[in-house]
Parts: C-alpha cells; sequence; structure tokens
C-alpha cells in the first residue's frame, strides 16, 4: 500500500511536470517582452512562417504560370569592348560612398524614377518581384519617420545593444541623430513582401524574398551613383512594423532597408576606407 | 510516515523530469536527422550564433576602426544628363534576362576581374565586406559541382518538396538536370562570411551579412549585363555545406549564390515574362 500510493503519486507529478513545463517556458518569454507592441506577434508569425520553405528550395523559376518560351535576344559586345566597359562600370561604382551629409537641394523626379524601374528588373524567386519602393518627399512625413526611427535608436543604444557594439559605433562618431532623414529631399523605404495572393485570395509563398529585394536594392545603389546621386545604406529592422504603418503599408510588407538619397551637402565629409583588394575577395579554382 | 515518502518521491519525480526533458528533446531531434552529415551541426550553430545580434542592430557603420573623415568627392551631372543616364541604365538592366542555356565558349578573365571587383564595392555593415566569390574554371571541379548540387536538387523535387512547389516548377518545364554547370566557362560561387575574426583570433560579428553579400550580388549582375554576358540566379542552399568542402572553404563561409556565367547558347530560349510597370512597384508619398 505504502509503494503502490508512492507510485501513483510519482506518475502523477511526472505528468503534471510533461504536460505543463513546455507551456510555462512560453509564458515566461512572454513576460520579459519590455512593451506592448501590437504588430510584433503578426510580424514576427510571418517571417517564421516563411522560414522552413525559404531554407529548402534552391531554384528560381522565372514565374509559376505555364508561359511561352522565346529566343533570347543578346547584345554582344567585342572583347575588347567588354574589357572597356566592364573597366569603366568598376571605376564609376568604385567612386560610391556611403554619404550621411545630404544637401536639402530638390532632385528631379524623373531620374528617382528611373533608378526605381532600374531596381525593379532584378531577379526575383518564382518572378514574384516581390518589392515595394516607397518614395517619401512630404516633409511632415519624413520627419515622423525621422522621430521613430531616433526614438528606436536611442533604445538600441541605450538597453539593447551589447557594450562592444556601442564601443564599435562610438569610434565611427555615428550616433542617433539622424539629420539626414530630414534633409534629404527624397527617402526612399523599400519593404520586401513575405507572401503575396493568388487570385483567390490565398497566401502565395515568396521564396527568397529578401534576397531578391537585397539584390534589388544592390542595382538600385548601383542606379543612384550612375546618375550622380548619394545615399546610405540604414537597415532600421527594429522600426519596421511603426515605419509600415505610418506609410500605410500592409502587413505582409516588411521594412528591409530605407535610403536617403540626395545631392551630397558641400561640407560632406565620409571616412577614409580602403577596399579590399581583388586577390582578398576572389578565388580561382 | 507514508505521505513523508509519497512527498519525497514526489519530489524528486519532479526534479528528475524537469533536469531531463529538454535533454532528451535534443536528442530526439537528433535522431530525426535522415543522414549522416559531418558538416551540418557545425554550419548549424554558425547562423544561429547570430540571429539576435542581426535582427537587434540597424546601423551601417562603415568601420569599426577609428579612421580619420576626409572631404567627399562627388562627380554632378547636369538634370538633363541625369535623366539620360538613367534612362540608358534602366534600358540596358531591363534586357538582362535569367539564361539557362549558356555556350562553352571561353570569356575574357579580364572581364570576369572586373564584374567583381564592382560587386566588391557594395556597402556592407561594419564595412566587413564579408564575401568571397570563388570562380570555377577548373572542367573537373564544375562537373563535381554539378553531381552534388543535382543529387540534391533530385532529393528536393521527390522528397523534400512540397506538392504544390513541384508543381509550379513543371510548369516552368525546369527540372533537376543542369547542364550549364558544365557547359558554362565560368561558375561564380559567392559565399558569406557569418563571422570574421579578430587580430588576436577572436570571432568578430558580421552584422547583416547576407543582406550586404545579396546587394554584392545585384551590382555582380549589372556588371555582367553591362558588360554583355549572360547568367541565372541560383541559390543551392542545401549544397552549400558539400560545395564549401569541394572548394576548401572554411566553415565561417555559407554559400549563398551559384551564377553560372558566359556566352548565351545560340538556340537559348527565356520564358515570355513581362515585368511589373512602375506604378505597381513605387508608391510616393
Amino acid at each position: 500500500m505504502l509503494s503502490l500510493t508512492a507510485v501513483l503519486v510519482a506518475v502523477v507529478c511526472v505528468l503534471i511536470v510533461w504536460i505543463f513545463k513546455p507551456a510555462d517556458r512560453s509564458l515566461q518569454k512572454k513576460e520579459r517582452e519590455p512593451e506592448a507592441r501590437p504588430w510584433v506577434d503578426e510580424d514576427l508569425k510571418d517571417s517564421t512562417d516563411l522560414h522552413q520553405v525559404q531554407e529548402d528550395v534552391d531554384e528560381w523559376p522565372e514565374s509559376e504560370e505555364d508561359v511561352e518560351h522565346i529566343l533570347f535576344s543578346h547584345t554582344r559586345y567585342p572583347e575588347k569592348e567588354m574589357a572597356k566597359r566592364s573597366q569603366e562600370f568598376y571605376e564609376l561604382l568604385n567612386k560610391r560612398r556611403s554619404v550621411r551629409f545630404i544637401s536639402n537641394e530638390q532632385v528631379p523626379m524623373e531620374v528617382i524614377n528611373n533608378v526605381i524601374k532600374a531596381a525593379g528588373t532584378a531577379p526575383s524567386g518564382a518572378h514574384t518581384e516581390p518589392w515595394t519602393f516607397v518614395v517619401v518627399k512630404d516633409p511632415d512625413t519624413k520627419h515622423k519617420i525621422r522621430e521613430i526611427i531616433e526614438k528606436e535608436e536611442e533604445i538600441n543604444y541605450m538597453k539593447r545593444m551589447g557594450q562592444r557594439w556601442v564601443t564599435d559605433l562610438k569610434k565611427l562618431r555615428t550616433n542617433w541623430v539622424k539629420e539626414y532623414l530630414d534633409t534629404a529631399p527624397v527617402l526612399i523605404l523599400i519593404f520586401k513582401q513575405v507572401h503575396g495572393f493568388t487570385a483567390s485570395g490565398k497566401k502565395k509563398v515568396h521564396y527568397y524574398n529578401e534576397i531578391s529585394v537585397s539584390i534589388a536594392c544592390g542595382i538600385l545603389l548601383a542606379a543612384l551613383q550612375n546618375a550622380g546621386l548619394v545615399t546610405v545604406t540604414t537597415t532600421p529592422l527594429n522600426c519596421g512594423p511603426p515605419l509600415r504603418m505610418l506609410l500605410g503599408r500592409p502587413p505582409h510588407e516588411k521594412l528591409l532597408m530605407l535610403l536617403p538619397v540626395g545631392y551630397p551637402s558641400k561640407e560632406a565629409t565620409v571616412p577614409d576606407l580602403k577596399r579590399k583588394a581583388l586577390d582578398q575577395i576572389m578565388v580561382t579554382v
């Protein structure tokens, strides 16, 4: 009788702990959340949903429709011209620098349209073209964007970042005051669409959306440099949800990058950085 | 005495389950692993280590060193020329297509060097330049790469992919036979360095390495198009570890993209796809 009771109690205890332990742990996690952020759950769910799929597929079909195949039309240059074109393209892009001091002078919208059209030629997984470029010219909206980003940046620097990261940034004299968000005549906010919708309204997975949109951003940076405009690459991921809501973008669009665009201010400076030589980035087999 | 024993047993059981349950669960996970892949643990550990940091930072300082700041030198074009340059750049890139039929004709290595130098001008988090471009010309190595990728692709199509994905691909007449991996004169495998090393040999976090390297790939695609070469964007992530080992790259380098590069074969076809119009990808505020 004595040992029977003990065994019974033991079994019951084991079961109770087994059942409640994981629930208890997820509860603890929730309690640790620093402040109420209504959008966080929704946004996190969207990206975790897609995580497994993104790691498993590896081919980029150009579309999911049964499109006709046509002969590819190609422009081929003589070898000497290829060498010249590629050298000149490198020299043009090698002059690009991240510029944080941007003049308030207006830029031609025709040029902004063209650089975004160029970015839109990027390849994308299953030809989903999962990007939205939000061009902000309105001074009030720019200022609200600045307020959201500076508030979040300050929290980052003061609370969330490890001491190492803060030290790294100090050395560069960067801080959380982002004047260029007010002065740049144009802010381009690039959103990745983590999924789309079928004709019947069902969710359609966007394979490799982050890589696709980052490639488009690379082309956008090249296009801006080619046009004689400057920018600085910023990725205010933590500000994504409030910025998305400010700009009225839907929940399946996540902010990937923010580029303030304009002419450099007269006194603009840049750190005197060198780039790695070819033999430090290329290996031939 | 009876209840004391029961309570004692209960407490001991609770403790035992509490301590062993998580260990037991990670054990189960290991057992589910389909085949022995010696590199998987190492590779997964590297990326999960960095996950939290990558989501928390949002500024791209250009370097961690206390470098001198110098006056930025800028080339400004008249507005009319900006419009012309940006229009021509768009038209050039709009002719780019993903080409899967690549001729075995050799391409000038000077041009390959230049397009990779152009890619190396991309911005990167904390100016880490976290990219390695492996240029494969050796036919045997190309063939081994093809074998690794086709084997993995076949598994993808047959086993791992959902029925929906296989159907999507069928419509495009794509399958896991990748002839271009043998015929293309050059394969460029782009690796992201998920961390680097300090002078004393400690791990140095590479913030935003995947976005940085994807931006570099966007510039690389533009540079190839500018030079009159073709490619197709592929991301054989599951083949990353065996390809990394084949090419002798260290564990902190992960394959992000593989680009077969060359001239199009004479009979090359492409799906007759359209790109979204500007008003479908751009919003002005």
